[in-house]
């Protein structure tokens, strides 16, 4: 029975769907999210159906193996090695291959061929997102990409749409699940980067080669496609400033959290209101957060992420920025807008770049620092560092000196550990005073060097 | 300079800007949203023209009492009293008068001669969103609601969109800030419902009239709105079982704490599989939720709302859920969305109600509870009462028991109070366990019946 007397049984539904226009999908790419996303139409094609008002016919399904086993949601009979003949007879290509090439090639010629572009490939995005929507422009199509950014959790379409009447002001979170894994790892256990890595890897969390992570091109590939979005202007990976969390040591770990502080990998994109005009920064560092802060309590491949704007205010989103299953939502969530986009008309959102903000160069921030250093255990070392960062105009807001054990077999002198957090600096000015300090005969190593985000 | 070769000087954007087509929008209500919305269009007029390709030009503000002082951002000379004029000439209509006549009568005006309507007017929305989807759908125009649900944080966006290419589970959280900030209040200083009201009502938290948010109709008819578009049916404010917090004691918020647990209004509204078919349930109660749990932190007149979904898992979405500010925020996401289909062609998202499910009435619902009874202090009461939740395939899970202090100047025997926790159970056991107690002669009364959420 149902509630409403318009209701249809489901054999009419059935009818009223086959009924509906046939849109063809193309899908590159038939890995974990590939496979979701190909399970999610077959198991939930008459919803679909229903919520785009057509009907998606997966039509082909390009791999670069044609032979192996891809489990019972990615039938063999779809598979083709040729993924350019495949998109050019699209109504819809979704992909979720990765990498620049031959992404970028089959999803320029699938514009070019009419067919709307839906991807999950933030570093094709990132280097060459500008080229992407020009197509995208020139051929009247769609280009959609929440699945690129946090995976299953909307943020692409909030910034670009709900937020399109605000002014935003800083998106700040943790948009890496795999680096956020290692550091909670770490934060919990105790063990060093390398062993953290390790275990990642073995649970999945980690790819054999990690680089793109640990290093952080992952998260600045997402700052530069979020800073693009939130600021309307082009942002290009190399406007991103990245450091990755190779260096981050278990001895940065304990120090943190004797401060009440946790380590995090963040993203960072915010607009900096200046004399003359404004100017942008995107970012990406690990940094020590207050333990009472959101951002500290997200645990193992979580992903979060804050939008301040200045009606809004602060908005948090918090869920799964990776995996299969999340992300295949995500990027089904857009086939249904692109699939609407062709059956009702209409387009959805294009590149929006008039504001065409400036980034500001990572040297003229101001950041608050925690630095770790090891000096020799003589009277003055502490009055000397104090006195270099005070003549650069630096601000300490605590410091923390520790006796080292000595040296084993050397005469050498007993050695002390100083950790040192500062007030806001600029960052040229941190950058002179370590360079004073790596010329300095008492201070024997610059440890570390973190900045201080959430306070 | 500009980062780019294209970029223009702000004389020849400003050239641009004028040559692209006028928006004749109309404002229905000067409060504090109205003011806000009215504020972010003159700031930021030039922006939100970038965005949408067309420029907003505001063509009235529909008011009551011309004659108010309505601060800098209303001109006077667009006040106007003559609504249904206004309407007639617009090309969006942004309502943010709230109420349900004369805005129904306005809104279905305004879309028969060709308007699209923005609104944040949860109540229409819930009491008669048919017939406004109708009249949309009829007219070819676009109905948008972003600011109906949880002021700034973008959710029905989300849910229409970002989750249509995913199954949505259930949809659960703090919806209404009035009563979380009272709730708030109640748990961090132990006053009285009453009490925390009065406080919410000096600093301008609650309405002079709270009836809407304390009994529960403001965060039912939200739930009315989430549950329509999560699970694709028609959901009306009627299907919607309310509660709200005017029965919630200072020992409840006590007996909470002492179990570990934050007393909070939820919204729930979720899809229930059976063995044929599934039914949706959509409520508002004031439930316990373990302090653990993200949702025991949102203080104040804060909003935070989980969504769990098939395959994107369990989401969470934080932030300002009313002021003129937030809510100005999400209506001017509508409106550039609006906007931009007026100019470049297309439709927003339109009522999707194919799924038709039907709603499970409460008492066929599983809930864990918590009660607390004031009995007779003799032997034997205990086991009177558990042996009635047995009887009705109740389960307790704890059980906690204080002798109260004797009755004043009478010969009445001693009387303690039962606080107990069950597992989950049928709801129409509870009401009879409940009805058992009513005739029980050694129950002196039930002091209280809340769920326990989240566990």
């Amino acid at each position: 029975m149902s509630l409403h007397p318009s209701g249809s049984t489901s054999g009419q539904e059935a009818a009223a769907v086959s009924a509906l226009p046939a849109l063809r999908v193309a899908v590159l790419g038939a890995g974990t999210v590939g496979g979701e996303v190909l399970r999610l139409i077959a198991q939930q094609g008459e919803d679909l159906a229903h919520r785009i008002g057509g009907r998606l016919e997966v039509r082909g399904v390009a791999v670069r193996d044609l032979d192996r086993d891809r489990g019972p949601h990615v039938p063999r009979a779809l598979l083709t090695e040729d993924a350019a003949a495949l998109v050019r007879e699209a109504d819809l290509v979704v992909e979720v291959m990765g990498g620049i090439e031959p992404a970028r090639t089959l999803l320029l010629d699938a514009m070019a061929h009419g067919a709307s572009v839906v991807t999950a490939n933030k570093a094709l995005l990132a280097q060459d997102g500008a080229t992407l929507y020009e197509a995208a422009d020139a051929h009247g199509v769609d280009l959609y990409f929440e699945a690129a950014v946090a995976g299953a959790i909307p943020l692409v379409r909030p910034v670009r749409e709900s937020l399109a009447g605000d002014r935003i002001q800083r998106v700040l979170g943790i948009v890496n699940g795999t680096t956020n894994y290692i550091l909670d790892a770490m934060t919990r256990t105790g063990v060093s980067f390398d062993e953290a890595l390790t275990t990642a890897q073995q649970l999945g969390y980690a790819e054999a080669d990690p680089t793109a992570d640990v290093e952080g091109h992952d998260a600045a590939a997402k700052a530069s496609i979020l800073a693009s979005l939130a600021f309307h202007s082009r942002v290009r990976l190399g406007d991103v400033h990245c450091e990755g969390i190779t260096q981050v040591s278990a001895q940065d770990i304990a120090a943190a959290a004797r401060m009440g502080r946790t380590i995090k990998l963040l993203s960072i994109v915010e607009r900096i209101e200046e004399e003359n005009g404004e100017r942008i920064s995107a970012r990406v560092y690990p940094a020590l957060v207050p333990d009472h802060h959101p951002l500290a309590a997200v645990s193992e491949a979580y992903n979060a992420v804050f939008i301040e704007a200045e009606a809004a205010g602060s908005l948090m989103f918090y869920g799964q920025g990776a995996g299969g299953s999340p992300t295949a939502s995500a990027v089904l969530g857009d086939v249904v807008s692109a699939a609407r986009s062709r059956v009702h008309g209409g387009i959805g959102p294009r590149e929006s770049r008039y504001a065409e903000l400036e980034s500001i160069p990572l040297e003229e921030l101001r950041s608050a620092f925690y630095i770790s250093l090891t000096v020799e255990d003589r009277p003055g070392v502490l009055a000397e560092i104090a006195g270099t960062f005070s003549g650069y105009g630096i601000s300490i807001s605590t410091i923390h000196q520790e006796l080292l054990p000595p040296e084993e077999g050397s005469g050498a002198p007993a050695r002390a550990h100083i950790g040192v957090s500062t007030h806001r600096a600029l960052e040229s000015a941190m950058t002179a005073s370590l360079d004073v300090f790596s010329s300095t005969a008492t201070v024997r190593s610059i440890d570390s060097v973190l900045r201080i985000e959430g306070e």
